[in-house]
């Protein structure tokens, strides 16, 4: 198996040039590795004219990423263009229906349709892989479906949007308001313009629903993930989970709920001194959980040319090897349609509640949580402006769909100024 | 390929039933996973008569360990007896030779024949794999061999000895001697009755060895390790590490310099709020960098029945699967002689100097160092018992030999009571 491996890149944005400048710079030490050369062949991507700092004029050119899919010399496609449809959707899946091997970083993609991807890629006999999309750099898809392969898997838990936890970790450390240290995210090229999809949760749910399917042979169900983002988090919040050592983290949980998955991304208390409670700025970690292994957590870059590019030449080189793994690490069709858990364990929860400052208003409070069964571990009402009080409580353990309820009412309080803020406390 | 895969096992004390276990457990999803069944046909060990808490009526029955791999019904053999000669390693050179696949969480037999062991696996055409080897359950010569290999790797790392970890965290929290915590370590069963093997460094040493021959393509040179044990490493040496924001860590370091590899294992400090200062307890960890990927890490249990079991049923899965990468990441006829680098580059020393408490002795000291060109950031001379005085320095980075020569003088003279410790301080 010495021939070599004939590639094309669809997308040359930051990732897809840095696969080519990878390639450009180990060939030999990969094609050591692989036991064969892996090589360009062609390219593609919007505009031909674009200032790029890689030479691409060894490459053939398609304007059409699709056409990549065509070519009889190609045997893999490297899709980074990103997005659910057009030309990425399109070069996924012809190139899956011609026999080419797919490697992808697109998570979007995945999350909603990874189970038919998967599908076409086994009838087709060819691979179908996405290192890149999940945690950047970090080989957690190859440790979920390979190196744990032995286990059942009990837990997985990430964070994985490096966005979210620059954000929460700046507040904290510098002292800043939400806004603020987003705008300056924006600036430094941490967080997009348009913020929403990473400080929302719904870029780190992709990831979590892409785990999940590994982790527990379900089919991917992306919808199935309850997201909420990190934008209503705020310094208080920060601050008082310091104070009780806890650090605020945009957190992915996944398990096993009998036969129900439990797949969560919200923004939760996490103890200061575990793995993830230590995560700083834009690194992402995942932890995962068999029933043999016990715990084992995975840290790395989440983003950013090299981490992303070298996920994909793991891929690469995967394929190289000859190595032919389902894409969720057992047959498509062996995946199951798990039901949704509609609720998690019971956990204790902090909150936080803007009321207005007046006679009896934080007995209805206590009231409303009691008539829920909800008991409360600490409650404090810190120095405020005049008029309103802002009261943070702990709960004991409680079920979320009763503290739902019960915050449902209090948000309807006259005296409720704002809605209120709830964080689940994790034990990591 | 739906034909099961045939494994003996030679070895059934605590990792060889726990292999056992685990595929009686989740035979239904090691099969799913694997494509096909992974069945156990044959078993050995010394004694047939010993108690074991599986059931192993199944298998066939070998006294000689070696007889599994004359047995045509095997594909596989898994050998954890453990030891460089003997059954142990007549089971595994028999297997090669006989075209079995061969599964090993032998470090030892590794470290010191691993690439006579590849070449034999490569030229029989079967894997040889050794994922139990390294850092117990962590799947990180999977990552290296595979996940990062487009990257060039320029520094591994790891505290890969959960016994040494065990015995520096308990010290630091309890205040304990050393001599104390290691008995303490023995009654619990984190070391042994002969505990030389583990604070020592031998092992955590050949695990490094093992480590920079797939990142770096080198032979496993164990040899080339520079190794030093914890046994001198005292309380004080913590506390005072804690003072300055380190920690004590058996810290193994490899890399290249030039064309010399480099390779440590050595008590040495570590900046507390890094992710090897965190590590608590009998955790491993170890730390990949490469060159497009930036800084991994990769956190678990380094020892155990089920941590161990599970590393080497991914290792059976992957060889079920049709998995065939060379041992150590690329063939080994590639796998060059490396050079031994006499020193690593230069660094900031911790000293701790018992001396005479008389005049003129630090004084000595002093030029002892000036003259080997190092220079001294800070000291410091503690309260002491009458007579002597524990004297604590930290240099400004030196070179180790320059260190070496200043430290065998210091030792001659008539007024140091002991001989010097020197921790380096590592930047992780």
């Amino acid at each position: 198996m010495t021939s070599p491996l004939r590639i094309a890149i669809a997308g040359l944005g930051t990732v897809g040039t840095g696969v080519v400048r990878m390639i450009q710079t180990h060939g030999e030490l990969i094609a050591q590795r692989a036991g064969r050369p892996v090589e360009i062949v062609a390219v593609s991507a919007r505009s031909k004219d674009k200032a790029r700092d890689v030479d691409l004029s060894a490459y053939a050119w398609e304007d059409d990423a699709a056409a990549l899919a065509q070519r009889a010399d190609v045997d893999l496609v490297v899709e980074v263009i990103g997005g659910t449809s057009g030309p990425a959707r399109d070069a996924v899946e012809q190139s899956l229906a011609n026999g080419k091997h797919v490697v992808t970083a697109n998570k979007a993609l995945l999350a909603e349709g990874g189970h038919a991807l998967a599908k076409a890629a086994e009838a087709a006999g060819v691979a179908l892989r996405f290192e890149a999309a999940v945690a950047g750099g970090i080989p957690i898809v190859k440790a979920l479906t390979e190196g744990l392969a032995g286990n059942q898997i009990t837990r997985v838990m990430g964070v994985m949007n490096g966005t979210c936890n620059y954000i929460l970790t700046t507040m904290e450390h510098t002292g800043a308001a939400y806004a603020d240290v987003l705008a300056d995210a924006q600036k430094l090229g941490y967080a997009e313009a348009d913020p929403s999809f990473d400080v929302g949760g719904i870029d780190a749910a992709q990831k979590l629903a892409i785990l999940s399917s590994i982790a527990f042979g379900t089919e991917v169900d992306f919808d199935g993930v309850k997201v909420e983002g990190i934008e209503r988090v705020s310094l208080m919040d920060i601050e008082q989970a310091a104070e009780m050592g806890y650090r605020v983290k945009l957190l992915g949980v996944a398990r096993m709920n009998g036969a129900a998955l439990e797949q969560r991304m919200q923004p939760c208390l996490v103890p200061a001194t575990s793995p993830i409670g230590q995560l700083e700025s834009v690194t992402n970690m995942v932890v995962v959980e068999g029933d043999f292994i016990g715990q084992t957590v995975y840290q790395g870059p989440g983003a950013g040319e090299g981490p992303t590019a070298s996920a994909i030449l793991g891929d690469i080189i995967d394929v190289a090897r000859g190595l032919m793994i389902p894409a969720f690490g057992q047959p498509a069709t062996n995946l199951v349609k798990a039901e949704r858990a509609e609720t998690g364990l019971g956990a204790a929860y902090y909150l936080r509640l803007t009321l207005e400052d007046a006679p009896g208003v934080l007995a209805r409070v206590a009231d409303a949580l009691g008539r829920q069964g909800i008991s409360i571990n600490q409650m404090r009402q810190n120095a405020h402006e005049a008029g309103t009080a802002p009261v943070l409580i702990v709960t004991h353990p409680c079920g979320r769909i009763a503290l739902d309820k019960a915050l449902e009412e209090i948000a309807a309080h006259k005296t409720s100024l704002d809605q209120p803020v709830a964080l689940r406390i994790e034990q990591v």
